[in-house]
């Protein structure tokens, strides 16, 4: 791919070009630009676009050494976390956000990050980006820690859309699959479809219905159908992708995110307790230490949106620089690898085995 | 209460009968008999009725030395785990289960214990003991640690039903918030429901339905209603019990067993590493024993069945001794404190708050 690529350094280094929403986040424009000079230290072979407020993001970008890697765009507006994503799709034309994603559109940058509120960012990528043709509803894909070799599962939808019906599931797995590919190097990637219960007669009409589906479509996509998994399953090695609606994911995320946090804190308890466990603490820092990395939500921080015609990565909202580093690493490697082309094509060509139902794609032509 | 209580011994010595399937279970018999055995010790106050194969389980009973405390019913057929429950409910007369259910439904326990197949043990509960008048749709309620003094939240419901309409959330906050007070010792439970964001404008109809009944009903209740909480909410000290569907409840159930298990696996992991680590393991033994039990889920064994006349505690189908002891545990303390009366007095008494819906009532009314 050639969008979002860059030339004009002197040399024969080309750039990836990583748009950034400096504005965004609980933590304002210090976390990002020190997210960003994090990355820029370690790959060379990126570069940004900065969009915000030039009087905030200018003097941190100098202070940073950062001048010769980023360009500013200046926007005069924020989306604040609480702002109502329709009311940002109606002003939001002069907002850091809005003009990170026309990047991507414009195809200056190869993947757009942001730390903004996560609805208001949906809604401006979908009207700028525009979904996929085969996609009725993007999602959010997130990384999980699990037991594969790899270190992480994907997990969609976590919050894109509270409903999915049994072709949104179907296209879900598709486009997580894809995912697994591109992003996580996975040649044949496994899909569960998250459940109640792994018998037959349980669980809701759409999912029975999506499990029929996805075992139909699987084999042509090149993927390995587990079937129903459950929420054991989502750190397990018997699944890379896992697939349930907006709401299941979303619940399913953060008691994830929560019960690890729990744990962690205990464990720092644990180890205050005494000063015979203190000195062990100290002993056995080196393995701690790897152990929080492992499970550090910070590592796996970005979530992103699937089906639109462009790569944005959401950071959390409270992401610090080594998450919004996180966030800026994952969008390079996804724009590298020509993701949304390669997901584009996959859905199209899916599109193919289940476009023997009417409805489908006419309800994808209504909405492409 | 006088049901299940037994003055047969010589003294003045007043036993809660706790009645016992010995039959269901991974692990079969004698780890049901040594889960007895263990309660037995702890607690001279219980006695048990034991249902199952007479010829499997009077040796383990002997060998244990427990003979002067269970009696034994000899039941020939057993529930396999994969058994359907409308199977069961035709033909499971002669079951262990379903004696072990009539000795509550009989007044000769205070409450079952079962490590059966949940959907059956729920079916032929509900067939036996009935609903309590008021509620549409029993709940299974388990305990979640959490970050408050005592230790753990309740959550309901995680897995009677796969649906809820906005007046079963209204009556799992309603039984929960009985459970709290009976099972958990809180005067005043704060309730909490749950959803994918804290703002108003997000979630399901039913959910902001519910919303608005629970803040209605709350105070006659005696019950705090915090609102919407998040799934990272579910072991935090801002609630004690966490309201959700039986799906929902079940995915996040099953989501934070799997985070937990992983983590302590790689804790494991962490402390083998080298010989330093292992040696650090030793040190801290203490402060990460007293960590792993507050997070055993062995020690918070025990999903218990609202809304039905009668109290049902189902155990883990893979529990050892400890779990089934922990199941026992609870069961005791649930049968002591006149639970079930209790919260039908509770149901009864809300009844009134939302008996201005007319279809409460008569949906409650054809159901009762």
């Amino acid at each position: 791919m050639t969008a979002g690529s860059d030339q004009s350094n002197s040399g024969a280094r080309k750039r990836t070009i990583i748009s950034v929403d400096a504005m965004g986040g609980d933590q304002g424009p210090p976390a990002v630009v020190s997210g960003i000079a994090k990355s820029a230290e370690k790959n060379p072979d990126i570069g940004f676009i900065v969009h915000g407020r030039a009087s905030e993001i200018e003097p941190l970008i100098q202070k940073a050494g950062l001048a010769g890697r980023c360009e500013i765009r200046d926007m005069p507006e924020v989306v604040t976390m609480d702002a109502k994503p329709s009311i940002v799709m109606r002003n939001g034309k002069n907002t850091s956000m809005w003009s990170a994603v026309d990047a991507v559109k414009n195809g200056e940058a190869g993947a757009v990050v942001s730390c903004g509120n996560t609805g208001a960012l949906m809604a401006v990528s979908m009207l700028r980006l525009r979904k996929i043709p085969g996609v009725d509803r993007p999602a959010i894909a997130c990384l999980w820690p699990s037991r594969n070799k790899g270190g992480f599962n994907i997990m969609l939808d976590v919050g894109a859309d509270i409903r999915a019906d049994e072709k949104d599931l179907l296209q879900y797995a598709l486009m997580g699959g894809s995912y697994a590919r591109n992003g996580l190097d996975i040649k044949r990637p496994r899909i569960g479809l998250l459940n109640v219960g792994t018998e037959e007669h349980k669980g809701r009409a759409e999912i029975k219905a999506a499990h029929d589906l996805i075992a139909q479509a699987a084999p042509a996509a090149e993927l390995d159908f587990v079937g129903f998994v459950e929420g054991g399953d989502i750190p397990s090695n018997r699944v890379d992708v896992i697939v349930t609606d907006g709401f299941t994911g979303n619940v399913a995320l953060k008691t994830g995110e929560g019960t690890a946090s729990l744990i962690r804190e205990l464990l720092r308890e644990a180890f205050n307790a005494t000063p015979l466990s203190k000195f062990a603490a100290l002993l056995a820092l080196g393995s701690l230490k790897r152990l929080t990395k492992r499970i550090d939500p910070r590592r796996v921080n970005g979530g992103v949106f699937l089906g639109l015609n462009g790569t944005v990565v959401k950071s959390h909202g409270s992401a610090d620089a080594t998450g919004v580093s996180s966030a800026i690493k994952l969008a390079f490697r996804l724009a590298e690898s020509g993701f949304t082309e390669r997901l584009a094509a996959r859905v199209a060509s899916s599109g193919i085995a289940v476009q023997d139902d009417a409805s489908v794609t006419n309800k994808n032509e209504q909405n492409a």
